[in-house]
């Protein structure tokens, strides 16, 4: 069976994908990919799976969503991954230091209802089993997800975070088909794709190395996060990335690439 | 740790017990206690557990929730399980063709938090994994439950559906704790316990027996079913439960037992 088996409709079109970030057991992919079509979701992305790809485990985890969904799309890297999408969430079940906006998974569910769009295309990020995202992985994205629990045991296994995630998102869903779709504001220009903000953020993060900005090699990374984290929320347009790098290209003396 | 462990406030308390009828895997009923606790529910009640109890497999897998929670009580019967309750729901993955009331998971968090208070308290039935819940379950119900999920691919294992009712309820406890409580209608009767409601219900199938009420045997177990769920959607109060028995008394000239 293929994406356009009726079992994912009218879900798939509208879904956001799901990022799983190295994955170490099989048993936890296939368990997601159970819960996300559970819930209308069948696009799964996975980094760096420990075990590779495909996984028997996964497959019989899975109770046959596997083999309905389109095929894993199979990464290298997060920053490979998330290439494609507008915007994207970082699950995470504790705060990080980071101004970023920070979503419940009902707030969320509805931020990705009106974000995600035939032109614009969201994701979300789990981290591996134990640890969770990396500071750098998160820093990647524009908000966050943290699941409201019981603060004296909050720690979900990996598929039930996806299940939640994946259950607000359907309710938002099914509350919403009943009233008529919003109207897109449509400008001349398109929200970037994580891809554009990449290549500014790498040629910015070259050329400040190569004008001594970084003084202290330790403190590299938390800057390079901190103005990441400022460029995803400003949310910029394909055209104000393409300025951006003008401005690049003027400061430097330097044309865009 | 026990009950009172301070991981378990502010929610016990107010939580709606939850009911394994007959659960077979350890491993389950495990991830059933975690994903509770997760939610800030601590009250696990198994009926009939195949493995018995307690249950290595099931400790393992609950990461600590079962040693945090107040001792699980097991039980024999559904009947014996729920007979402490005023309200009852029974959670089904399909419709029943029965007349009674139908809530989403969301739906009912907010009924419970109506319901379930210092004298009345509520209770959510689980079934086997692989069956769900029987009729005659269901039929001890004064509503149910069904998840809207994905139509073309809605089978959840038992933990995650456990889950998702417990999650729905803590979100609806941490929407609620910014308003004051309710006040509580305080009549001269209380609710009924389910147990005052069986044993109600007992001795009228007892006295229709005698008295030649089930001409055909095969029709019982149906008719008995649609006088429980009639029964239950009446919601009666303790004094109407001594009113009912001493009908039953007047009409077949039998005291009251």
């Amino acid at each position: 069976m293929t994406g356009t088996d009726k079992s994912l409709k009218p879900a798939d079109a509208d879904a956001p994908d799901i990022i799983l970030i190295e994955p170490q057991m099989g048993e936890n992919i296939g368990a997601c990919a159970r819960a996300m079509l559970n819930c209308g979701m069948a696009k799964l992305v996975i980094v760096n799976p420990r075990d590779g790809w495909p996984n028997a485990a996964a497959d019989a985890m899975s109770s046959g969503a596997l083999e309905r969904m389109p095929p894993v799309r199979v990464c290298q890297s997060a920053a490979e991954a998330i290439a494609p999408y507008h915007y994207i969430y970082a699950t995470t079940a504790r705060p990080r230091d980071m101004v970023k906006p920070v979503l419940t998974a009902r707030g969320a569910a509805a931020d990705i209802h009106k974000r995600h769009t035939a032109h614009s295309k969201t994701a979300i990020l789990f981290g591996p089993e134990r640890s969770g995202l990396s500071n750098d992985d998160v820093a990647l994205a524009h908000a966050v997800i943290t699941i409201p629990l019981n603060p004296g045991f909050s720690s979900l296994n990996l598929a039930q975070c996806v299940l939640l995630v994946a259950y607000e998102w359907y309710q938002a869903l099914e509350a919403q088909q009943a009233i008529p779709a919003a109207q897109l504001p449509t400008g001349d220009s398109a929200p970037a794709t994580h891809g554009e903000y990449l290549g500014l953020m790498r040629r910015l993060e070259d050329e400040l190395a190569q004008n001594g900005f970084f003084r202290s090699p330790d403190m590299k990374p938390s800057i390079l996060r901190n103005l990441k984290n400022m460029m995803a929320r400003a949310e910029m347009t394909d055209q104000e990335i393409r300025t951006f790098h003008g401005i690049i290209s003027a400061l430097t003396g330097k044309k865009t690439p």
